[in-house]
């Protein structure tokens, strides 16, 4: 049940790389004056004030997106990466994987399948995507970025003799979403089922970006430091699956100083998110009472906060996130059925903020 | 965010192999006099008679699942496989891996995490199933067996001293699927959100005999031949996404062919299911074309079936499946988002048609 990639192969290609655009094409990145020449999430400066683990997770592509147009009826993509191309419980397509989706005349999002190839070097080839010469007009494409690899370096590769142009980064103040493995987007099947990338498609490709740590998005202060340096829309803290090590009373005092340090810098609205649980709460008593106990403790500084003033802070509860009983692949990574559901509850969240 | 598996390696650990229980344990398949000691879904004298990719994927044991009571506080899976651990839009805890519900008080069934290791030799461990001693009741598990490889052995371990018994193999007449990849149950990312278990869990385990064959599900007469030996309550037939090389009157002839080889030997109801779509189909116009003729020519043979007065026969038709446009990984094969949508569907046919 393949299909051929005969068309992509029949014609010479042009390759064309983000980097050479001469204007900042990396979509859904922060600090672009430092780091628009790559596909990292975070400057290199951090190196020296993070934590390894996290420094290294920063170069994962996760959330970023090249946006282009042509009217080439073949697209190829293709790249080098420097990670593991694969965990037991995410596929290839998701740890390392591009996914690309073409805008409608109404600005709706359509799915583009390539034929993929995976190694140090990646290629996915897209074709028949209509009409099959160059006579048609323009199309914008959006290209997801993989979610748990890091990308060296980059080409889209287009018919010879069509029209193509990266468009350049927007410049919209971004939502930041500061998370854990589950914003990096472990475990789609592809990087734009990332709950993330969801919620971006459900606001129009409004910049929204990744900080989200696999096992690594703690609430920590050199962390928030960084991050309050990004002049942002609105912050998302999403960190409690990371603080299993917590006591409810220490998730409740992260959270008091998360907030606080984002206010010196920022008047925008923070989004405070619960642990969506553990599908094996039901028959494991000690990771009911892990997630209980960290969202108890964020509630105690929910309520804390508003109850001093603090202005714009908002809260998505466990309840609210009400995952189905199988949204997970394992005990705490949503498959694609729980980043949908996480994805459609932090979209409307972030549409009632706006309205607030 | 790894839990470790400490409780079960502290305790020593009593091997049970469902093969010498000494009746059927194998749930979920057919021909169980022939096959019910060991993990296949065809018959050996099957080779003879099909394609020899079809008769390979036989050996997979997708859709078949263990039943046990016990009460020890651990339980260890241990199998061997001989197929390869992955593939590269369908993770290892999917095409390799098993997945353990257990039956709450009224029915339900509760997901259970085992931490796990894959190779030729794979192993889940389950830990913290409370109580954590000897003292509980029995409780019900059901093991949902891997998707996409074989198993040649397969053993479940429990605290030594604890109670253990596998459930003799439920007697029902099974609801028989005879269908492509898609009901084999790629690209599910774990065996127990394949759409066919689904619907059995929906339906509380009533039998429901997988006849997926990835790739190799084409309504061909000598495997309907095998299938219409099977004492079937109902038959699902679900193949168009193989027949993509055939034409709408060769699909309507192939299922013309395939309702009058069952009702031969059967009365029982048979669903006629369509093609779920295409995710690329809105930006190729081959896909548009191939799954809309594949319908179309299904659809013929339902409409003159049922004017020739042919009794028990249903249908499911593209729009009432109505994916989701992210429910699929690739251009044809479901994430565990289209999967919970099919079998959503299929779970709701199966009761009117039963309520017929």
């Amino acid at each position: 049940m393949m299909l051929t990639a005969a068309a992509a192969s029949a014609q010479t290609t042009t390759w064309n790389d983000p980097m050479k655009a001469g204007y900042p094409t990396v979509q859904n990145q922060a600090w672009t004056s430092e780091i628009g020449h790559s596909y990292v999430r975070m400057p290199d400066r951090a190196e020296a004030q993070v934590r390894k683990p996290l420094w290294d997770l920063s170069r994962n592509s996760a959330g970023l997106a090249l946006y282009f147009t042509t009217n080439s009826p073949t697209i190829t993509v293709r790249y080098k990466i420097s990670g593991a191309q694969t965990m037991p419980h995410m596929p290839a397509t998701g740890v390392s994987g591009v996914d690309l989706y073409r805008i409608d005349s109404v600005g709706g999002q359509d799915f583009c399948f390539g034929s993929y190839s995976f190694g140090p070097k990646v290629q996915y080839s897209y074709s028949a995507l209509a009409p099959s010469d160059l006579s048609g007009a323009d199309r914008e494409y959006h290209l997801n970025l993989p979610l748990y690899n890091t990308i060296d370096s980059l080409e889209i590769g287009v018919a010879e003799g069509s029209r193509f142009s990266f468009l350049p980064k927007r410049t919209e103040k971004p939502i930041v979403v500061y998370g854990t493995s589950i914003a990096q987007g472990a475990c789609s099947s592809r990087p734009g089922m990332s709950w993330i990338n969801i919620v971006r498609r459900n606001l129009s490709d409004y910049p929204v970006v990744n900080l989200g740590f696999s096992g690594n998005g703690r609430l920590e202060p050199e962390v928030l430091a960084l991050i309050a340096e990004i002049d942002a829309e609105m912050f998302v803290l999403d960190c409690m699956p990371n603080l299993t090590q917590k006591s409810a009373d220490e998730a409740r005092d992260l959270v008091l100083a998360a907030v606080a340090q984002l206010r010196k810098s920022s008047d925008a609205p923070i989004i405070l998110v619960e642990h969506a649980g553990y599908s094996n709460a039901p028959t494991n008593a000690a990771q009911l009472d892990c997630y209980t106990r960290l969202n108890r403790g964020q509630r105690q500084a929910y309520e804390q906060l508003k109850a001093q003033g603090v202005k714009d802070l908002h809260y998505v509860s466990h309840d609210e996130l009400a995952y189905p009983s199988d949204a997970w692949v394992d005990y705490v990574h949503p498959s694609d059925l729980g980043a949908q559901r996480q994805a459609d509850v932090l979209t409307e969240k972030i549409r009632s903020v706006r309205n607030h």
